[in-house]
């Protein structure tokens, strides 16, 4: 397999709200999606773009994630960290069932089946214990680039 | 102030060579730098390249970080999370100081005056307080762009 893009790194925030203002007002972000609930997931969910390195390029998102319900798998995050912080970060892959068979062959834990992410397509998350602490979110890349 | 790249994302760990040998041989790095020791920032570094979205740009680079010496700023991360983790975010500014200025203006603690930094810039860090909760690097963008 060869390295995917880095789509996005993944914020926990106790308020999509507040961090919508603290990113745009603070850190001058001049593109902020809409936040759309992710049920299936447990979260609420708000894109902001960060600038490419080139003009006709995508840059690696900030994914705001803010706990949805009381069995939001962020709750505990939240409980813990409650300001938030960093989470996960997500790599796009050609493929997502071939990436799950790879990444099982190389005996790093894949937590379930893939399942539709917040852009729409197939995603799964690796256990942060086979890949140096860090939660990995592996997405099938959409055709439209996010 | 407008949102800069995100160059890269910091991923502490305990060991260097192993990071470098799992983003080789299970996330599919194709391009790892040589580490090399910061001694002023209590750390060696490593930076794996992710892709850009188009052929000509650069992507946010993963800058793994290890401690360097007793006094490494990283060494509680490390305590406390032995198999390391996501660390920091850094993002590009054009003036280093102007920037310092911004976030000092908007009331967001900045840590420490601007000192050379991995890739040869200036850089100063953000108190977490001020920032939902990611440790947040602030570098002066070097002029080939990494």
């Amino acid at each position: 397999m060869i390295l995917g893009r880095l789509n996005h790194v993944g914020v926990a925030t106790p308020s999509i709200d507040d961090s919508i203002a603290f990113y745009r007002d603070v850190m001058g972000a001049t593109a902020i999606g809409e936040p759309f609930d992710l049920p299936a997931q447990g979260v609420r969910v708000c894109f902001v773009d960060t600038p490419p390195s080139t003009g006709s390029g995508r840059g690696t998102q900030i994914e705001l994630i803010e706990p949805l319900g009381d069995a939001s798998p962020i709750r505990g995050f939240i409980e813990k960290s409650p300001a938030g912080g960093q989470h996960h970060v997500c790599y796009e892959v050609p493929d997502i069932h071939a990436a799950k068979a790879w990444f099982e062959a190389k005996g790093v834990r894949v937590l379930g089946e893939p399942r539709i992410g917040a852009h729409g397509t197939p995603i799964f998350f690796l256990h942060p214990r086979g890949t140096g602490g860090v939660l990995t979110e592996i997405m099938e890349a959409p055709g439209d680039g996010h």
